[in-house]
């Protein structure tokens, strides 16, 4: 549907449509890239959050850090965390300052691990939304981060 | 961003960050969702997602079929089900020629909650996508489904 083939349905509804398509759009993307994390690298799509988190944090997070960045459960966070460790991609660090805290950071092994996984991701990605050119997707990115803009703005008023 | 500031970046990291903000957009909203469904109905996502469902299957749904529509796990909607069926909003039906199946459909209380469970959630869309015109709304839901419709054409071959 291009401008000119608008309808004059109300704006709830074209926003409602626009709402469900979102939702499919991400689900079907999450889908996926949770079968190519599976097949290629053997891993999950908290794993990899757990991983792309800590690199961007490379001085280490706080469990409780961690689990707001990817708002699920702490309990979650600590098995996931917990293999991650057995499998030597994360280590556990003391916390300066708080001798019962700690917090945990990629490795050497880690960081090399999830720069293979967010190369893959970055390709994936590409090829999911290929029906998107560059132009279009640029435009889509910047009115949702105008939008979100709006709301973080509103929400902290 | 308006199409006339892209910049050389690589088609790849376009679509990434479309990718980052769809998933933050549809989190941020979502989480919104959760908190009026909550505070002005006492009642869970989940539990619209189900009456949402069974609102346009009015002649009832196998679980098997409501598992399937809301891609959670059997026993998440198994326990939905009973909570909305203590509630009164649905009830279990025979599905003819399978003795050993059952079916869920919305009761005429049901129908009337959803009905107005339906109005207040596409008041809230509405608002909360209101930073989107209805042309820039229009635009996006038809570059997503013309997305979804290729993905949905590719998987099918």
């Amino acid at each position: 549907m291009t401008p000119d083939t608008i309808t004059d349905e109300p704006p709830s509804k074209t926003r409602l449509r626009l709402w469900l398509r979102l939702l499919r759009t991400t689900r079907t993307v999450e889908a996926e890239l949770r079968d190519h994390l599976r097949r290629d690298f053997g891993t999950t799509l908290p794993r990899f959050d757990v991983m792309a988190a800590l690199s961007r944090h490379r001085d280490g997070l706080k469990m409780s850090q961690l689990s707001g960045v990817l708002r699920v459960s702490n309990g979650n966070v600590t098995g996931i965390v917990d293999r991650l460790v057995e499998d030597g991609f994360v280590i556990r660090v003391p916390v300066a300052g708080d001798r019962r805290a700690s917090a945990v950071r990629l490795t050497r092994k880690g960081e090399e691990e999830f720069a293979r996984q967010a190369a893959a991701h970055e390709g994936w990605i590409d090829a999911q939304l290929a029906g998107l050119s560059p132009e279009a997707a640029a435009e889509m990115a910047g009115a949702l981060a105008r939008l979100l803009d709006q709301k973080e703005g509103a929400d902290a008023q």
